[in-house]
């Protein structure tokens, strides 16, 4: 894509309302703008990041079996009505213009919606085990709506839901999207800690969450330094040299945002909604249930919150808006438009900075600030070696290409 | 996808409280779930059909340009205070659960939000023309939720809009939109016409529809039969039998389905949000815009209204969920694995119909319910024969295939 083809304008400082790196950093990068509290639009180069994250999460969810569909938004109050909970406070509600009572609230979760789906179709243990997911936009009245990305009361999420015949069976399946989602959150840049966590709204029992540290995290966690074993502090008796329960290494107390979240919800929700099977036995029985969330844009803000220097983002490759960052300099403007089409042509994920009206030093600056892995920069200077210079985004200094060489970029 | 893995299944009769035959059909396939009137779960199959509409028109709207993002559902009320379009009785409000009133109105276009964004980056004529879109889910307290996917309340929208320095460049643009249009829907099995319009709230001038000739259409058109001329009756004052006021010929009364629109939006927006640019002569203007929607949910619906028999849909293969419905019968489970694994590694898109609980005559009447272009038949008999039969969807008649061919299918 050509820079000038881009309606969206970097900026040199920082928006005034917001405190968080990863909102200060995408908003200058023209990646998000701000709408409301905790309500951002996706621009053009923020939503080619989503989309390379949804593929990623598509493919790991298929991988293991989950098929993918879409439930609405709007989620009727007999939903909520079933399991008391129409009244929790995060929800927002709907109603039409005219109307005196909202009929609706906006989905922030959907076990309620796909068990009724469920009910309709299961009737046997040959319709079990099995895994249905979405990747939908969510609402949750958050107060907190102050860390861009990692806290929105609108944002996307992947939801994952499984059904099964035994609490075993659950547990088979459920260590399988606990290394579907570490491998997720690894092929985005993101190291996730595995961390026992509380029940919350949704299950009595424990439930686990993938924790990204970082200084802006809003969760607490104790992860043990020799074998990784992890709990949230709001569950946790543990302290910092705490000896670890599982291998008796030191505990150590770190801040940590929580980019994805599993749950076994054994048969509350079947029971709820009735939603039984008949056994091998010829026995009817409740379906037993889990449900698994990853934040899309809370991901992409915890990657920016990972991976950025003072002078911008330092995407991963597997989710920058573009492997190649082609910046034309005086006088080598036709060379670029060339090897632009050549990479293009092959290919190639490659934003092109053809602006005439900036400096060198704005276009480098711009580069940095938007952090692709790869910047190609082409002047006078580079073609009289017959050339092009090529810096990675994580390296400080740069080297000459051939420009008989540019499609071995499409390589790296 | 082996049938087995898809959690829905078919039913015999069709749901009591659906009066369209696309919401018929698709709801008997388990291609959508009916929520509430106007709410819809998109089921596996029917997800893979939007996903198809979906790719043919980011396809089309990335050749003319158009770069995608998204913008929130969640619209503060600001937005619609500066066109007074607030208090539109077609809108849901959002409120979080505490607060008295509320704040938000669930998007059901978008053009104030965009402008104002845009706002924040354009600056002179250089930047201008560009387009950009989004595939969102929309909110419209439709009083007729009658039709199936045809009116939703809550509806997947494809919504481009368009700015420019001047009507000139506005309507070469707005032609471009058309042609990209007509190949949208012809692509995915429609023979829109375009359709002269009445402005409705968005502006003075006429608009644009895209008509799909249907008994269930709520829209009544007249076409001439000579030069494809056509008019809302909105807006009309022609007859059947009146003579073409372009060409002379005969118009003739048609019912249709609105699939998508377009509207020259002239200043309106860009001078509710201030959206001006510098021309080339120095001066300052106000942009000029146009927005251009297409409902996936109700082109889904539409393909179906126009496609399908007493026993079931007709996919046209660019939207089908799958190319491919594959039978086992009687003794012949071990061969059609085989082949599923075959066409699956080939790259084909099948659905395998390997449930061992079901008769051939459950099997036929499913395969054409579900409507894939291709039933493929694998049984003891064929397997004397070498071979495998197969039949069209549109076609009575099968023939037989050799086994040592079943790759060739993949070329169909």
């Amino acid at each position: 894509m050509k820079l000038s083809k881009l309606f969206t304008k970097t900026a040199k400082e920082n928006p005034k309302d917001e405190i968080s790196v990863n909102a200060q950093l995408l908003e200058r990068g023209g990646f998000i703008y701000k709408n409301s509290a905790g309500v951002y639009t996706f621009l053009p180069l923020g939503w080619r990041v989503i989309e390379k994250i949804a593929h990623i999460i598509r493919e790991e969810m298929n991988k293991i079996g989950g098929v993918e569909m879409l439930m609405p938004a709007l989620v009727e109050k007999r939903y909520l009505d079933a399991t008391k909970r129409w009244d929790v406070d995060i929800g927002f509600e709907a109603k039409g213009k005219e109307e005196k009572k909202a009929g609706f609230v906006l989905g922030w979760t959907h076990e309620e919606v796909l068990t009724e789906i469920v009910s309709k179709f299961i009737g046997s243990y040959k319709d079990l085990p099995f895994a249905a997911y979405q990747i939908q936009t969510k609402f949750r009245n958050e107060p907190r709506a102050k860390s861009g990305l990692l806290r929105g009361r609108e944002f996307m999420m992947k939801d994952l839901y499984s059904f099964h015949e035994s609490e075993e069976d659950l547990w088979k399946y459920y260590d399988e999207v606990k290394e579907a989602y570490l491998r997720i959150f690894h092929r985005c840049g993101l190291e996730a800690i595995y961390t026992v966590a509380a029940g919350g709204d949704f299950t009595a029992s424990n439930t686990h969450e993938f924790q990204v540290v970082a200084a802006v995290g809003e969760d607490t966690i104790f992860v043990c330094e020799k074998c990784g074993y992890a709990e949230n502090s709001e569950i946790s008796n543990l302290k910092t040299g705490d000896a670890c329960p599982k291998c008796g290494g030191e505990m150590i107390e770190k801040k940590a945002i929580e980019v994805g979240n599993i749950f076994p919800l054994g048969t509350k929700y079947s029971k709820a909604f009735n939603l039984q099977f008949v056994n091998e036995a010829g026995k009817k029985d409740y379906v037993v249930m889990g449900s698994y969330g990853i934040g899309l844009g809370r991901t992409m803000g915890s990657v920016v919150e990972v991976h950025h220097d003072d002078n911008g983002i330092i995407w991963p490759e597997s989710v920058a808006p573009f492997k190649i960052y082609l910046i034309a300099l005086d006088g080598a403007k036709k060379e670029a438009d060339e090897i632009y089409e050549k990479i293009l042509h092959g290919g190639g994920e490659i934003l092109y900075d053809d602006r005439d009206d900036k400096t060198a030093g704005e276009k480098f600056a711009d580069a940095d600030l938007i952090g692709c892995p790869l910047r190609l920069v082409i002047s006078a200077k580079t073609l009289q070696e017959k050339s092009v210079e090529v810096k990675s985004r994580q390296e400080r200094s740069a080297k000459l290409l051939p420009l008989t060489k540019v499609l071995d970029l499409l390589k790296y």
